[in-house]
């Protein structure tokens, strides 16, 4: 299993709009992609325009090229583009060790 | 409940090392703390001299008054801060939304 780490700035006042936005788009565009595991929100406490969204995937071309080249993503990014403040950092993760 | 998100940059070459003693410490230290709910560990695929570490606590005071000033913090410090290259960057966030 992968992480995909995407680290989200958004446009001030927009909080409201965006977490519904995104969540509803993970719902509905994302869960239906190959290789979807599962996915987090979060809103950054120190600074509550930053949010990141952690998604699991069963292998890394999963996201890089299954999801990413699909029409599919096109969707996604229609939905949530429009709340950015700057480019998404975008980033993956092996997972290293968990608690039981 | 609240996740910690630490983010670590280590020495080259100090993959094996850092992971072993980051996760006994997570185990032996970090999960006795008091409002601990669990921890991953995770290595960044594009740069994997750096790691995530996510810790999920009962509240944001649990982490930043409870553990940080307590003796254990000084314990988990000594263990893992020699492997650091760079301070590491820290921040809290709340959990919006995620699958089921």
């Amino acid at each position: 299993m992968i992480l995909e780490l995407a680290d989200f700035r958004i446009q001030a006042g927009q909080n409201t709009a965006f977490e519904e936005a995104i969540t509803r788009a993970a719902q509905t565009i994302l869960s239906k992609a190959k290789g979807f595991q599962g996915y987090k929100i979060n809103r950054c406490l120190e600074n509550p325009e930053r949010y990141l969204l952690q998604v699991f995937w069963d292998t890394l071309e999963d996201h890089t090229v299954g999801f990413r080249q699909s029409e599919a993503f096109t969707q996604w990014r229609a939905v949530i583009g429009p709340f950015f403040n700057g480019a998404p950092v975008v980033e993956h993760f092996d997972l290293v060790a968990k608690s039981a």
